[in-house]
């Protein structure tokens, strides 16, 4: 059986089962996947406050309930601590190791973030013919730290991550069109042009991911990244936080079109 | 001066000095105004958290840190002390009285919830040519308790209350349309047509405001309604918790159209 072929809960099925432990890029097309945060309660509001205030960095798909490990509004009956192939746990802010399974690491007073994640709305630009040059070229997007000033909340602070696709004008024009529509998976792009603006000095030097090549009559395009608030509570430097490892996601029921909001 | 020509910031000084008490509809045109709810950081992540799970009912346009009384992102400089005309004191979810200033109610670990307001999407509305019987006919709009659940979160749960306007089919598609592009204060309905499908059994009785003639023709379009926090937080019975006096809002910085989605 093809993998691309199953539902989200049979790819949940499978992951929980140990039956694959891969990048999640490509499963169960056409449904929204989500970057993952675990944070003990004490974190959780100025957590839940940075959201608010750093939507297009952070936007939320759900928040569990302090000790609930079950999405279920997104996925009914799922289990953040074992359905995403690869977790990684951090200790004062610094990865201590990546796992398979977070049930040992788990505490009562924990509680699940899941974050909109770009692969939904790359969906959206190669059904409209907008190539989607990492993707072309098998690399993971670029990603950078720019000046742009996110919105502080308690003891969480930084500058927004942001991730770049170059297209020639007119298709960056078409790419925020369509991106808008889905303000769940980081909207409408935060940049367009010279990066130097939001204080990036040389794009084939990102901080996070792979360069992608910018051909003639290109500009690159920037969209605000699912990483900002990794490296936000991560600089915070909590005794304990658990995120997904980067393109490990979590697979949700939802649809990429039930996140748009026309 | 013509109070309808005074700028936001201009208003909220009147209204600080005691010059203006009156109910805030039809001032400064074109800029978003807000319902205001005041809680102890005991329950604000509760609260926070049920906003995020019932973003149509409680769309937040800004959340103070603890502890202050600034709405800095949507009104920097402004109190939201003695910036609105008149207040309501809840104690244990009993309305006790009604202030012009809350600062002797104001204590270091509160903090302020500024929700959007219908009055930005009638504008809309009205700019489009679509008729708001409410405002026609001088009369508050018409709320009702719907059995459409809220997500609960904590001690925080209930049904969803709506307002009503009524409208011919063709505007209501319309209204549609134009209410999807402000997701910030309500967005698009969440009914059009029987009442009784979503629970409520008399259109001549609303729960709170007056009631709204329907035409020959017209059908009842429903929307998420910004009383829908209020009743769910006093439901709780918090020990203190403050609320704006039904339409006598905080008027903000931000114009109606920078709400806009698309």
């Amino acid at each position: 059986m093809n993998l691309a072929d199953l539902s989200p809960a049979q790819l949940r099925q499978r992951i929980r089962q140990g039956a694959f432990a891969g990048p999640t890029a490509g499963l169960a097309n056409g449904y929204a996947q989500a970057n993952l945060l675990v944070v003990r309660r004490e974190l959780a509001f100025d957590f839940l406050l940075f959201c608010q205030r750093n939507p297009k960095a952070c936007p939320l798909l759900e928040v569990t309930d302090p000790g609930s490990f079950e999405p279920r509004r997104i996925a009914p009956g799922a289990d953040i601590r074992h359905d995403l192939p690869k977790y990684r746990i951090y200790r004062h802010g610094v990865l201590e190791q990546e796992v398979a399974d977070i049930t040992p690491f788990w505490e009562d007073d924990m509680l699940a973030f899941l974050i909109g994640c770009s692969f939904s709305f790359e969906g959206a630009l190669l059904a409209n013919g907008i190539p989607v040059r990492h993707i072309e070229d098998g690399h993971n997007v670029p990603m950078y730290r720019s000046n742009l000033p996110c919105v502080a909340a308690g003891s969480l602070a930084g500058p927004m991550v942001v991730s770049m696709r170059p297209m020639p004008a007119a298709l960056a024009i078409r790419a925020t069109q369509l991106t808008s529509r889905f303000p769940a998976v980081h909207g409408a792009p935060v940049h367009i042009g010279d990066p130097r603006q939001i204080g990036i000095a040389d794009l084939e030097r990102p901080d996070f991911g792979d360069p992608a090549q910018l051909r003639e009559g290109e500009v690159p395009v920037f969209w605000a990244c699912g990483v900002t608030p990794q490296a936000v509570v991560m600089q915070a430097k909590p005794a304990l936080a658990i995120s997904h490892a980067p393109g490990h996601m979590f697979i949700s029921d939802l649809r990429d079109e039930q996140l748009a909001l026309i």
